[in-house]
């Protein structure tokens, strides 16, 4: 007996992990969450049927959405996380001396109870004392919060579904409100390649632009996305996430990093020039 | 009707393209070919099954493996191009003045024909006075070459069947012998993610590391080839691919590129810390 999972990338490209056992099903309120046994990458987790993380692959786009920002913030004390009830954020910024209090807002209580019971290389960290989770719509719980956070974390799902109000304007325009003066937002930002992640990219990177006065875009290679190619946003109050880099400071912290390093630091924010110019389409002439 | 084409990256995991048909088929003296119609990719060409090139994301694999000599080597008049029967490289190579004559070695000329006939957009420039085309085993058509070329790009499939020898050290030092005492040679490298292309890029790395005194390896997001992440090797006699890469020259060329660009071209060589501990581990300490 064969048992394969399939992510249809697009209506014409199906990406399929051969399965070793299915771990775990439930729908939740909000919804479907899975967790499979494979070979080639471990555990892995999905929700609605998307590919949310594997074991394999994870810590790419966990260093890459935590470190940049904490590499660039001179003393990131106060942190929120929107989304990440894997615990992989969280795992990554508890290895920084600097954040005082981490506010972690998953909006799905069961991704992290699962999270704690079958990917426990991911959600190890979430009971560090500076982690204070809360269950709640990370659209809502933002409103309320001014002036607060040094660094916010969108570690949003797709824009459909429970992860569909992470990427309004009225959200990033909360988020602006919640940060300090010299605050940092990053969020996960869709892929350049397929069409429709490239519009929901364009969609993001525009309504950004319109509320942060520096809005850069990053990239990384992470296999078990769409395509493979996958960018984040860095959008900021001050900061610029190269100029504002120092590598040498970052470097003397001694963390032991498998994907980012400070020379990719700078690198990432390269990007091909056809990104380039989807960016550019929507940015403010 | 659904008709899917589909590769295994590994035994573990496949990557399928819906097919609206097949355009062409055949078994030559060396492999199987096919050429197929997509809606998502256009048309892609495969030999035994392996994906060569798709007309959706064939520029970023010509492009980088291209513009990179191109941009470092001050006068690259005489070029070896080795495979590449699908035209991609050769396309690249004739925008710019430089090159007097450049040789194209394919040991399939079936592949040349197919090209030619299904896929014009990339063997579009075959027929530039200044390309040869030599029907020939790159491996021996090497041996008799002595300080000839300034650059030879090894656009090879991978290391088993026809592509075997292109990556033996043997191979490698041909390429030395036969370039002069400026030359570069570039080589499809493999990639770092799976375990059975990483230990290929290693053997590769290995050695090109003990034929050339300067041999970096450089990244490229190419969603068609498995895991997206894909390595190319830089090896040269005299010039460094970043401190002797001159920006400005290359820039005021004015040629128009969708996934190369000069701020790109430095960044391409920051790799991933895991890759570079992996090339690290073949390196003579």
């Amino acid at each position: 007996m064969e048992l394969w999972f399939t992510e249809r990338h697009t209506p014409y490209v199906n990406f399929s992990i051969k399965v070793e056992r299915q771990l775990y099903t439930a729908q939740s309120e909000f919804q479907r969450i899975d967790v499979f046994e494979s070979r080639e990458f471990g555990r892995f987790l999905t929700l609605d049927g998307y590919m949310m993380l594997t074991e394999k692959d994870e810590f790419i786009y966990h260093e890459m959405i935590t470190h940049i920002p904490m590499a660039v913030h001179p003393n990131p004390e106060n942190i929120l996380v929107i989304g990440a009830g894997d615990g992989g954020v969280v795992r990554e910024l508890t290895r920084y001396q600097s954040p005082k209090c981490i506010d972690l807002v998953e909006i799905d209580e069961l991704v992290i109870e699962v999270c704690r019971k079958y990917l426990p290389k991911t959600a190890c960290r979430l009971d560090d004392p500076r982690v204070h989770i809360h269950i709640a719509d990370g659209l809502k719980f933002i409103r309320s919060c001014e002036n607060k956070y040094d660094l916010i974390i969108v570690d949003s799902t797709d824009p459909f579904g429970p992860g569909e109000g992470l990427f309004t304007k009225e959200f990033y325009g909360s988020c602006y409100n919640a940060l300090r003066e010299d605050g940092i937002m990053v969020n996960q930002h869709e892929s350049p390649f397929y069409a429709a992640d490239a519009a929901a990219m364009q969609r993001a990177h525009k309504r950004i632009v319109e509320c942060f006065p520096i809005s850069r875009v990053y990239q990384a290679h992470i296999p078990t996305y769409p395509s493979g190619h996958w960018l984040f946003g860095f959008a900021s109050k001050k900061y610029h996430p190269v100029t504002d880099f120092n590598p040498t400071a970052w470097t003397l912290l001694g963390l032991s990093t498998r994907y980012y390093n400070a020379k990719l630091h700078r690198s990432a924010f390269s990007l091909p020039t056809y990104v380039e110019e989807l960016l550019r389409d929507v940015e403010p002439q």
